[in-house]
């Protein structure tokens, strides 16, 4: 029997092995898609990716992967990491097998009838051209959830795909207090008589100064994009990988503002460091990549916002940043600090500041399970996103474009994925509470560019584990408390009270 | 019967489509590990590249391409692509059967090995740590020449892999023709006293100034790098491509001498342009591809050398190139044409000129047949390498490395793909002789920098078809005769003794 199960464990290995190449191999070409592709190859490219996906599909899904779940599962005696695989595939298999087959091709060939009418929608700013895929893709995504079940909630059922193990329950509460504690805040800025100067960030920013300056800062952090990655440049800033050697990300250079091309650079080295980490051991296990989505933002914001927009983090790089951008010679440390954090209610996502971010994931989040639950239609979108986001925010879109049809992520059916954006800030303002616990002079440390302990701490913590555990696990493993908003909360007061000079 | 054959077709198509996916991803992530990939990559993108050629060669040799084969051998009226479809895929799938499959995974281990000791006795200058990996690589590709037979010569076997008709029979004559003629001109050279300056070649060029120049020769060339292509930088230039809309090139730029680069430029272009034009209609048929190694080469070097080493060429882009490198400025016309055409015997193939490039092959050429057949021992390669280098070009390797080792082609078994290099030169000669009778102002519009004319024909004549024909039946069907060194001989004798003013 031992040597049954040996012989077994070897053989899925192999096999998950080869699922890993296949995934690497489709990774790799859709980073070449979005960087160095050119315009006329986006056919057959969508081809090449489409056969790749699908023999990955196959691999999922197959007999074999069936009767290595079934020979596992009745086995007591298991190491944790073969249990934890094996949830893995069993979760993944019965996923796919439950959706009938050809109504999943309908699916799939759907969602790019769909993206494509929001692009053209987009373009037009004309959410009627968009609305009746979307009433497919959510149609679909209802019949999903049904299919995989769910104990009280529809959307729950969907939450799982990217958050395991969060649910409805434990979000209205943690969102709720998010959104209560940020209006409060947000309306007490909206008072304030100090709001922070920024004109003097726009100007005249090289690229290759930008460059130079966001390598030192990720070399800093520890991110290895010399030898086990690279940095190159893309329409929309994203970090990929191909295991943990050749860990990339992009970034989108602006000439007059230095800041996008560097906050999203320490975004996605974030991440990139997060991939680093992951241990060899882990690989044939599909247990090498992050715990979550939503794990996997709470080390980016965390390197981005906690970190990086930091008094501490400038104290050392402002100098720094002196030499290559001469034009702040007369900007005070604590302005450019403050301008850095400068608050703005406005209307798109990917533009917003840090504290008014979770806002726009949370109207998201209650949208999309009103629509999930069929309690509103998707007819009546663009009017309920207009609302929420006059009463959350106090700004209203002046057309589809800047509204409803800002973000890409509905047109291919992925309901329940924004959450994790938001709970990215949870997690992260959590694990450094935490951590501020475990390292006494982190402060200090970040006041002289020192990474080191930050980045031990998280290797040891977070990124050794890759995703051993789930996302609701890890957290209580490495703070011994469950998901909780009020450390976020806390600590988006004390930042902008300061900032803003709120008694 | 009729309902049986489209159906078979059809699904042939979609068999052959996916091989074609395959054979994409594989090049695209071959392009990846050259150009972009970090050096800690390297094994584990060994293992996805193992992967996907273990998936492509089992794909080649399944069940289901014999039925294939099987099925449509047997029709008689078949168009003529599908005729040739089936050619291709049953030469390929009896290539592979008759090898046994555990000699093979052996040869493929076997490859790799004797690859990193080619690589360690380069850097040792030390034949003797490669020689017992290329005994044995001598001994597999021996044995699989008698596995897949041959008619007189064993070594044809192996020509037949790159160049399909091509046999020794042919090339004894045709090479040594071209030797003697070489050689014969060789010495006319060494006697003359009219030696081009090269001095003036050495100095500084800014790597963007050649990357524009070399960009606007390309562009005239009529290489679409901006839609359906690129350049990049690699160690050593090559042309990929994945399908005909993504066709990449690379090249190296040395910034003492632009030399290097640009006409790698213009002979990567030329690969390129051949791989551009192939037709969307031979996708799915294994034939969107250039005929054949040889016919490949002799669009990069008909473009490389016969145009862009011509008078006429420089008569337009003299004055360009003098814009970007004012050091020209008192260097004439045909002082620079002439410096462009210096001749040197030399003892690294891939940094020889024009006329000594062939001799460098023809060496490889005869060794190669020798060893194939057995007449000579891998421990004799050093002494005869040196001695026919001796022989033809007069110069002779101080070690191993500037002589047997410079090459990395043996060490992974790649016997008989030299000759086509060479090969190149004849077909672009005897090509070129017919587009002049074609057209009858090519010299008038190279020197006006158009070479749409040019392209058209060449799309006309050769890459329209991919490799619907042999090159042995190309070079007929173009130009009417069979493979022949006589334009080529002919070509080189009036350049370079008008060059070196020998009467």
């Amino acid at each position: 029997m031992a040597k049954e199960i040996k012989e077994n464990l070897n053989n899925l290995k192999e096999y998950l092995k080869k699922l890993e190449y296949l995934t690497s191999s489709i990774a790799l070409i859709q980073w070449d898609s979005m960087v160095n592709m050119p315009s006329k190859a986006i056919r057959y490219r969508s081809e090449i990716l489409g056969y790749l996906s699908e023999k990955k599909y196959k691999m999922s899904t197959s007999k074999k992967i069936k009767q290595y779940i079934d020979f596992f599962s009745d086995l007591k005696d298991l190491d944790n990491i073969t249990k934890r695989t094996i949830k893995k595939i069993s979760k993944e298999y019965y996923k796919n097998k439950k959706i009938p087959k050809e109504e999943y091709k309908q699916y799939v060939i759907a969602g790019t009838i769909s993206g494509a009418a929001w692009e053209n929608a987009k373009i037009n700013k004309d959410f009627e051209i968009f609305e009746p895929h979307l009433k497919k893709m959510v149609e679909y995504n209802q019949k999903f959830a049904e299919y995989w079940g769910f104990k009280e909630n529809r959307y729950d059922a969907l939450l799982d795909i990217y958050e395991p193990g969060i649910t409805t329950e434990k979000l209205d509460v943690v969102f709720n207090n998010l959104k209560d504690a940020i209006v409060d805040l947000l309306n007490k800025i909206k008072d304030s008589d100090n709001s922070p100067n920024i004109e003097f960030f726009i100007g005249n920013f090289p690229r290759k100064d930008q460059e130079k300056f966001a390598k030192e800062i990720m070399y800093s952090m520890g991110y290895d994009y010399e030898y086990a990655g690279r940095i190159d440049e893309s329409i929309h800033p994203f970090t990929t990988n191909f295991g943990n050697k050749d860990v990339r990300i992009t970034t989108h250079y602006y000439e007059n503002d230095f800041r996008p091309a560097l906050f999203s650079c320490i975004h996605e080295a974030g991440h990139a460091i997060y991939e680093q980490d992951i241990p060899d051991s882990l690989q044939g296990t599909l247990l090498a990549e992050g715990a979550s989505m939503g794990i996997h933002e709470s080390q980016s914001r965390f390197y981005e916002n906690i970190i990086g927009r930091s008094k501490y983090f400038w104290k050392f790089f402002y100098k720094k940043a002196l030499e290559k951008f001469p034009q702040f010679k007369d900007i005070s440390l604590e302005d450019f600090y403050r301008g850095i954090n400068f608050v703005e209610t406005s209307l798109i996502r990917t533009e917003a500041d840090e504290l008014t971010y979770s806002l726009h994931i949370i109207i998201r989040y209650e949208i999309e399970k009103l629509l999930i639950n069929g309690d509103i239609s998707v007819h009546e979108l663009p009017s309920i996103w207009s609302k929420k986001y006059k009463d959350y925010l106090g700004v209203e879109p002046k057309n589809d474009a800047e509204g409803i049809l800002q973000d890409i992520h509905w047109s291919d059916g992925s309901f329940g994925y924004f959450p994790s954006y938001a709970l990215g800030n949870l997690y992260g303002a959590q694990f450094f509470n935490k951590m501020k616990k475990d390292i006494s002079d982190i402060y200090e440390q970040v006041s002289i560019g020192n990474f080191t302990v930050i980045h031990n701490w998280l290797k040891e913590n977070i990124h050794k584990y890759g995703s051993i555990y789930k996302p609701t696990e890890l957290i209580k493993k490495v703070t011994g408390e469950e998901l909780s908003e009020k450390y976020f909360i806390k600590y988006l007061n004390a930042k902008f009270k300061e900032i803003y000079k709120i008694n």
